[in-house]
């Protein structure tokens, strides 16, 4: 880092945004020790940490001193969750849903343990969680597109011929965040092209327009709990099922229907963190290929989703979601069937361990 | 700029876009003297340019030498298009779209003759046409969000999740380049933030999805006349209309709905000129203000807009518009009546001017 961490610390603790401390977890599968926070330390030490320990429950995972946190294994899991833990994948970091679901704070942060702090261009370091903080506390504009992307950012406005009836914006749902380095690649692609890397410093934030799907990757999310929580489930992936690396995608497709229906906004681009190692292609290729089959059946049935207008809640939103999901994807393959059904016990879990939030209803439909 | 004139001119001639001189025009409204071309003559002067003198005709425009133009003024718009002549605008940058109409050229990049050579971060000057060609000769994306911006962007691609049958992409009709220093702000806005200035240098050039608007600006604008050029009508403003900076907003309302519904793209992003000064805003509002009440209901229109599967022309495209332009927003004011004939005029003119493109099909209806 060009700077003393002191001066860092200094820089963070000072910032408005430290107050969110008490607000927001930090959400982070892994299956090693948690080495990579060392780096994260200035910026995330003041906040606590949920660990969800993917694999063998019996290893011990080291997490460095001076972090508070909790950390659970596949034995807690089962044990809080009972029956409803089949929702939970395995094997997989789709695992970290767990955590969005035993955390009692409004904001979610979750950042894979591959990642590390990215610079700017004039070589200072980014503090990728004060970015997704003013990202979620900042408006979204998800009916009209604004040239000069975010118009909440310093420095920009609404352009001419923006409507003024639209410039309150929406609430911020989610805010997800990019990556330098290892550009977040499909096996084929990381295969044709081994040894490109992301260098572009893209210097904006903007809303994905309502009715637009996109591609969420789970390495660098942030999102409202409370808005769109019940929604963030990574589907069932990893062991005992057909595929892998599309918890994030299954998520972000999810999300962001939902979020059209009750008029939430979703945010892409800053922050970058660095993300440090591509995965094996082959092994991604093996996860993926159904997947990649597959996705070209599920995206236009996610185009053309349409949630009935009583679908005020989250919840609501997702049980409908599932039932369409068994319905006209069930077609494709069984396991639709089954990943159906575990939306369903996702949604039980998510309500038996929140159950002040089952009947909350967020923004409007529309 | 930061290079002798003759190291940008080497490397212009060196492009492999500088094949492109004889296949596009460069399209100037003015009321002045071109001095502003003497900065740009290193990526311009290859090119044709097409003046059209707003204003008093009798005045004389001095056009820098060694530059290839043709200039068209009052008299000559009336001579040339007859009766037809009103659907130009007079004492209005609207009149630029009279360039569009007499070109024979597959491509247009309009500019404003207060926009000069911008500079990249690396303090390099940044040619902007030859971005406006890359913009137009790559597919667009409009049907998925790619999170990494342009896909084709040099290192740059689809991530993980892009659905691999939507990778081939679009062909795009439309580049919308940007502005640093003077942002192109409606006249509130210009009057709250009087020193706001652009410079934030945002490193992406991105498809518009589809089923989104934007406000299109005119100031730095390229496109493809063979695909959408008969729907760029920048409408009626100026002397004896009630509205005026409308017209640059008008046609990216219309170019965006056609675009959606033949399948063309549309992106916006780098390039960026420099817009060096700011219009008087109490001007502004007189011109604007109609237009910022009556874009509650236009847009609202537009998001609506559905046109008939036997529209596969943007000339029939165009013409349909024209139509619900009368049915529904004539109820608003009269002035749309009376615009809705001048479209009809419009491309009654260009036929005339462009026969062999009347029947010209574009692209897919979808």
């Amino acid at each position: 880092m060009s700077e003393p961490a002191t001066a860092i610390e200094a820089a963070v603790a000072a910032s408005p945004l430290h107050q969110l401390k008490d607000e927001l977890d930090i959400v982070i599968p892994t299956i090693r020790n948690l080495d990579f926070l060392e780096m994260w330390r200035p910026f995330l030490q003041p906040y606590h940490l949920i660990i969800v320990q993917d694999g063998d429950p019996s290893k011990t995972i080291k997490v460095p001193n001076g972090f508070d946190y909790e950390l659970y294994n596949r034995n807690d899991i089962n044990r809080i969750l009972g029956p409803k833990a089949s929702c939970i994948s395995f094997k997989d970091s789709a695992c970290r849903c767990f955590g969005y679901m035993v955390s009692k704070k409004k904001y979610i942060f979750t950042i894979d343990d591959d990642c590390f702090v990215a610079k700017d261009p004039s070589g200072k370091a980014i503090n990728a969680l004060e970015q997704h903080i003013k990202n979620l506390l900042s408006p979204s504009t998800p009916f009209f597109f604004n040239t000069l992307y975010d118009p909440f950012a310093e420095g920009a406005d609404f352009v001419r011929g923006y409507p003024f009836s639209l410039r309150e914006g929406v609430s911020t749902a989610v805010s997800h965040g990019l990556w330098l380095n290892i550009p977040d690649y499909d096996a084929p692609t990381q295969l044709v092209k081994p040894l490109e890397r992301s260098t572009r410093f893209v210097d904006a934030v903007l809303t994905i327009p309502k009715g637009t799907l996109f591609p969420m990757c789970g390495m660098n999310l942030a999102f409202d709990r409370q808005l769109i929580g019940p929604a963030m489930y990574f589907g069932l992936m990893g062991e005992g099922q057909p595929i892998g690396r599309y918890d994030d995608m299954w998520a972000g497709w999810c999300i962001k229907v939902i979020c059209d229906h009750l008029g939430l906004g979703v945010k892409t681009g800053l922050p970058y963190i660095y993300h440090s190692k591509a995965s094996n292609p082959f092994v991604n290729l093996r996860k993926e290929y159904k997947g990649i089959y597959w996705q070209e059946d599920i995206i236009p049935f996610f185009q053309q989703v349409v949630l009935p207008k009583d679908c005020t809640t989250v919840q609501k939103c997702y049980i409908e979601l599932a039932k369409q999901v068994k319905e006209k994807l069930g077609k494709i393959d069984p396991y639709f069937d089954k990943l159906a059904d575990a939306m369903v016990t996702w949604i039980q879990a998510w309500d038996s361990l929140n159950p002040t939030s089952a009947s909350f209803s967020n923004g409007k439909t529309g």
